[in-house]
């Protein structure tokens, strides 16, 4: 049997960090803040809206939530980001996703300051993190890393899995999870493989990896002869089944093969709630930075 | 033997295409304008910018090159740029890289208007090609692709190289050449590995490969047994040596295992302008498409 590693009880490690963080800058007069924007009435997207509200209060950050109809127009949707943008006491801006049709995803996702793009989905954050060579300079930099492979990397670190040198296959590529979690697993030195539904030979592929990490959201697609014996097994899928809650991967005999897995639900979904949380923090750190440096100027003068 | 596959040739057939779309901008009184910046005395960059304006001057483009001295300060050389933003008639600015050292790339590069950004290097531009989803999409877009990315694929794509299901390998991992082709490859439905320095089993991964690039700067460190029989060997290195210009790949002996190949020189490197042509041009043509409407705009009133 694997080792099963807990994504909820890494969280709660880096939440009473943050704890501390969060209470620092109090004393110094700011509260970091999250503002949520929620536009239609998709059932899962409230599920997620809410927990990031309720996560936020736990850990001390003010958070306000902003529900619109489906049936707002594009161009308010715009005013109202353009709106939180100049909020001083707003250091992260998140916008559920999927927007209704009508509404581009793109131009909304873009009309968020880079600044307070917590979600780390703007081009300009993308591009950033993608040109930077190591993580641990992507951490020094406190970029915004888009929450859930930030929140896989900080699992398999503080799990002592070793990326360096190791062999690393993304299954999915999409611009949440695939991609970028490939780009950040490569600053960290692996070998990384890209597999999706257009390769050829996809068992092969995956049965090479060190690490896989699955995330393409179809229920225990990943079997036990997928793996290779010894992998770390990460499932990012939170595929809602009439039995509750399922992962990507094929849990109970992928088990008997892989050295370690996270489970779902308790593996991913906790970090990335988590990671959403560490970057409103950072925001609001870089204000107090900012706030100090204003200050000086003043004194200076 | 394998077949050469003839980036001089596939340059020359491009550039034949980019004349007669810059006669139509000339005869609706647009002239594509590149401005190229060097610092510094570096003989190498030299060449390279000598080579840019003089292929601009061949198909019809307008460029003027501006010579700065390796003692200049950062902030003159961000003022050169944000005049340039401004010219009306420059569509493209390039920043010939390596910079002297105390001037900061990071800044240089993110204050190009990502407008003018014809090398396709400004974040964001990096993230908006990162996050589309095909190869064909970010053509009808017609996104700054950074240019020998862009090259590489045109040239598979042009001697019908089967990109989709293949395995691709990418032998290196810079901003301007590794990490774009793996996602450009990826964006084709290859499957796609990346490797480096930190690799483990090296000659396993690169064996792999039905699509092989090499782009890390070691003269002639693909070796034959590193190659898939069969393969599609893309060559990227440009090596100084005594004997002249040499790839990343041991270009004689790999030649008889793989089934095409691209010559050093007279492979990537023709390739590589020419895309910055073609991304000098799209840019030319966005700035028609604005007056245009602009002209609309007013005939409406």
């Amino acid at each position: 049997m694997a080792e099963i590693i807990d994504g909820k009880k890494i969280a709660t490690e880096i939440k009473d960090e943050l704890k501390i963080e969060i209470e620092g800058l109090k004393r110094s007069g700011i509260t970091p803040g999250l503002a949520t924007i929620l536009v239609g009435e998709n059932p899962a997207s409230q599920v997620y809206v809410r927990n990031k509200t309720s996560a936020c209060q736990n850990i001390g950050i003010y958070s306000e939530q902003h529900t619109l109809s489906s049936k707002i127009k594009e161009g308010e949707l715009l005013e109202l980001i353009n709106e939180l943008n100049k909020k001083p006491n707003i250091d992260g801006i998140l916008v559920q996703l999927p927007l209704p049709s009508g509404i581009e995803e793109k131009k909304v996702l873009s009309a968020i300051s880079p600044d307070k793009d917590v979600d780390g989905f703007h081009y300009h954050n993308v591009g950033r993190f993608f040109c930077e060579k190591s993580y641990s300079e992507m951490k020094r930099e406190e970029l915004f890393l888009p929450c859930t492979p930030f929140g896989i990397m900080e699992m398999l670190l503080r799990s002592q899995v070793k990326i360096e040198g190791s062999e690393a296959v993304v299954l999915g590529r999409s611009n949440i999870v695939g991609k970028p979690i490939a780009m950040l697993l490569l600053s960290a030195n692996a070998t990384v493989t890209i597999c999706h539904s257009k390769t050829s030979n996809l068992k092969g592929v995956t049965s090479r990896a060190d690490i896989l990490v699955a995330a393409i959201g179809i229920p225990c697609f990943v079997k036990k002869d997928m793996v290779k014996q010894g992998a770390v097994v990460i499932d990012v899928g939170i595929n809602r089944m009439n039995e509750g809650i399922v992962g990507d991967v094929d849990f109970a005999p992928v088990n008997e093969v892989c050295r370690a897995i996270t489970p779902v639900p308790g593996g991913v979904g906790p970090m990335t709630i988590t990671m959403l949380l560490v970057n409103t923090t950072t925001s609001a750190k870089r204000r107090l930075k900012m706030k100090n440096e204003k200050l000086s100027t003043i004194f200076n003068f």
